[in-house]
């Protein structure tokens, strides 16, 4: 630590470099450590990851020349994902803006002044998906306590919560809603927001969470909070315009993005969420001994094959 | 909703309007809802607040005049805070920078390469801070689950989890812990780090958490994220200039910065908890019924009197 060379890797240490160390480490007494998350993933086999559907991809990209992909959740919301799909595909979203940025909470985008003038071709007034009968779903459950619901875990690989008779997607960091007035309104989809900040999960089974996002979530997270009651931008000369939104499905196959997350119905994921419960190596002196549903996201990669 | 006079508010209201609500709002059923967060803090009489000592308050301003106030936790980590305070007296973090900045983890700041040329007066190896004896500790807990520990509460409006035999503060949203390299080090206090996303619970009992940020945490929050292994930023072209950190009691008491934070020892706490817990009025169809310790985080007002 004191030798310079070593500075900027000790900086790098100084949180979480257990995931740079190429090797296992190898732990005081010279047993090797148990592999750290990184490593599980490092090692895990190609059936161990769950394509993104190009037909859920949504590819949207900012006047800056940011690209943010995220991921629709037609499973547990198919009325509010249709619209989407529809609005994507109608252009309503080109020429749109991020309106709100609202710090450790959301950020929120659409049409200013909720201009719905070419929301064409949508269920204007979809049903509440809140959340849906836990009958037949295949929740992989994970083994901690949740603060908020009697149990939660995965439905591949999404975070959800259940009571026993309906299951819930989970307001996690990334994950995307559908912004509402007051019920009955449920949002058509004009206006989506994704979460910034510890998960809110209080909004759970109060608005419709469809999707999250795949990639380009640090250009989203990243931006100045707004300057108005609830974060929202005060004008044009504040909101970051979009440039366009498309379905992946709609694109070039050979140059779309293409993306996979590891799969929550395998044994990998099972490896790697105990890596994260319990992390060992040089770093870590006291491993948590659980993990919490919005800190055990599945990770995404690119599709490289 | 169809108004266009209306939309701006129906935006507002998109996710998180009542705290807006001027008054009580009434429910369908003509009962008057129970008050929101927000309302129980509008009527919170003086004595619910607790002012933050002058003598723990860093006033840290930004090359581009942002300034962050952050309040030190001498209960918790004295030698680690005392460290600080020296640090901030010598000038130490006067030119340092945020070194790095990764999404939905952390800001780090302090100067490059770990230089420690100029901290004097320190101790160098302080113990390892990470926790306390729970012995004569007044927690008031928190009457929900927690993933992680077998109990949290609040310790003097801090975040405190325990096991029985000792307790932490925990890594929430805006919390300031001591970076470090691996053990028997415990970082002196020259690099801090504030968490800018979900509470990474599993630093919690690894690294000593020293403090939180009590206003700016937005203009933290809102950086570039680093282009660099684990988020730094590459060189001195990409950081951000600390300009100077002052201890808010060094400073002209006429004019320097002060604040109060919501008493946890008091009812108007209580009714407020039980607010962030049990939403209602017209946005919320179900409330959560709970809440986790890091969306418990008693909010801080700027001290008028």
């Amino acid at each position: 630590m004191r030798n310079p060379t070593a500075l900027a890797m000790s900086a790098c240490l100084a949180i979480a470099a257990l995931g740079l160390m190429a090797a296992a480490p190898v732990t005081q007494q010279g047993t090797p450590a148990a592999p750290s998350p990184q490593e599980v993933l490092d090692a895990a086999p190609v059936d161990a990851w769950r394509d993104v559907p190009a037909e859920d991809l949504v590819v949207m990209t900012l006047a800056d020349g940011s690209v943010v992909d995220y991921q629709l959740a037609p499973d547990f919301a198919p009325v509010h994902v249709a619209n989407i799909r529809q609005l994507v595909r109608s252009g309503y979203f080109d020429g749109a803006s991020i309106l709100r940025v609202q710090d450790n909470y959301v950020v929120q985008w659409g049409r200013p002044d909720e201009d719905k003038t070419e929301a064409k071709g949508i269920v204007a007034v979809p049903p509440a998906e809140y959340d849906f009968p836990a009958a037949g779903v295949a929740m992989k459950a994970l083994p901690y306590r949740d603060a908020y619901a009697d149990h939660v875990g995965h439905v591949k690989s999404w975070p959800v919560a259940g009571d026993g008779t309906t299951d819930w997607l989970i307001h996690c960091y990334g994950m995307i809603g559908v912004a509402r007035d007051v019920p009955p309104d449920t949002g058509s989809g004009t206006q989506l927001y994704t979460i910034i900040g510890h998960a809110p999960r209080h909004l759970d089974r109060n608005l419709a969470v469809v999707g999250r996002i795949v990639s380009g979530m640090d250009l989203l997270a990243d931006r100045p909070r707004g300057t108005e009651e609830l974060g929202f931008y005060k004008d044009d000369t504040q909101r970051i315009k979009i440039v366009s939104a498309k379905m992946a499905s709609d694109m070039d196959a050979a140059t779309r993005p293409a993306f996979q997350i590891l799969d929550s119905d395998t044994k990998t994921f099972d490896t790697w969420l105990n890596a994260k419960a319990n992390r060992s190596g040089a770093f870590f002196v006291r491993p948590a001994g659980a993990v919490d549903i919005c800190n055990a996201l599945p990770p995404f990669r690119v599709k490289t094959s």
